[in-house]
């Protein structure tokens, strides 16, 4: 299945959130929301809601809304969650051991199948049911168990190589957490999931919504 | 210092990377760098940077490129960064011990300088030189220390429990890494850092890359 749609970047970082709401709402057997209701939870405007939605063509009904389980479905389809990603983790740390406990929300669509570090002492200790491995493992793992994503939860200092490495094994896409910008070749997708960025932007709208209270 | 510039969302989840990367160069006392620069560096394109940077004025010169510090001092002055936000952080599990030690990175901009937990067993207890704090130290912590920003780690199932003793406690803004959305009142600003969305949307590109390469 072939898709020409044409998705900004904003819009695919929604869905899975706009997801994670209609199975809550699914688990409860709703069947039908609205726009508005949609964002009051997710604290967006219906409009902004209405426009992302309409990408994937006329499936909100006015004055009914949008059918909850047709709508799961489709979103399921565009971020083709009905292929499993393999995905290995590196870096055993506190970050790792968090992120090895999503396995459980990530359920079918992405899941750590393997993780690595290169300390002695974490070398065959278990984090959620998986043993951690030796760097050296890290290029036939990602060969043997079609592992296309790799997740960086290493030192700022050691990301940069931990990239390479996993570059070297053939890895279509990066998850990157350490605090540095990587270089990549350009067939290979980086995302940086950067907890400062978060936090300054938190703080960038919380100083301006204060400004504009006292004006 | 009053801002009336209106800079979209994703802007300004873009400025703290453009500020890492400039930072690094500053060190490097590189004093000058061209969008193409930035470009490769951030993975982005250079006509995207030069129209996110042409917010603030015309301060890049053609075949010269942007002065790295006066660009630096500029994206400062707009996050806001001479002002600093004390942050509070709930749940000192994994996740928790993963943020705090990134306090180091956050340098004066946004300091968590407080966490709390529930459980027993981890009040008291350091974290990269905080003590963990009981739940109900919680609201005078806040308004004693001047506390604007939550930063939920704690699991799902109690995330809206804290949420709503934030609020009480008269936080202008919450960061919440539990898989879950939470309900808050409008006046108070919530982001979601949500490792799962991070990795869904990731997926989302490999495959779109991969199905453009087999056309």
């Amino acid at each position: 299945m072939k898709q020409q749609l044409k998705i900004s970047e904003a819009v695919v970082r929604r869905l899975p959130i706009y997801l994670q709401v209609l199975n809550e709402l699914s688990i409860r057997e709703v069947q039908t929301v609205s726009s508005q209701e949609l964002g009051q939870k997710l604290d967006l405007n219906p409009a902004q809601i209405r426009k992302d939605l309409a990408y994937f063509g006329e499936f909100g009904r006015k004055g009914i809304g949008y059918d909850v389980n047709y709508l799961i479905e489709k979103i399921r389809q565009i971020l083709n969650l009905d292929t499993t990603h393999y995905a290995a983790l590196i870096g055993a740390g506190n970050l790792g051991h968090a992120l090895c406990n999503y396995n459980t929300y990530l359920k079918d669509n992405v899941q750590i199948t393997a993780v690595f570090d290169a300390s002695p002492s974490k070398i065959g200790t278990k984090i959620n049911g998986l043993t951690v491995q030796p760097m050296d493992a890290l290029r036939s793992a990602i060969q043997d168990q079609h592992i296309r994503i790799g997740i960086i939860t290493v030192p700022a200092s050691e990301a940069q190589n931990v990239a390479n490495e996993l570059v070297a094994s053939g890895i279509d896409g990066i998850l990157n957490f350490a605090p540095a910008i990587l270089k990549v070749p350009e067939d290979v997708r980086i995302h940086h999931a950067n907890f400062t960025t978060e936090l300054l932007s938190l703080a960038y709208y919380i100083e301006k919504e204060r400004l504009e209270r006292d004006e």
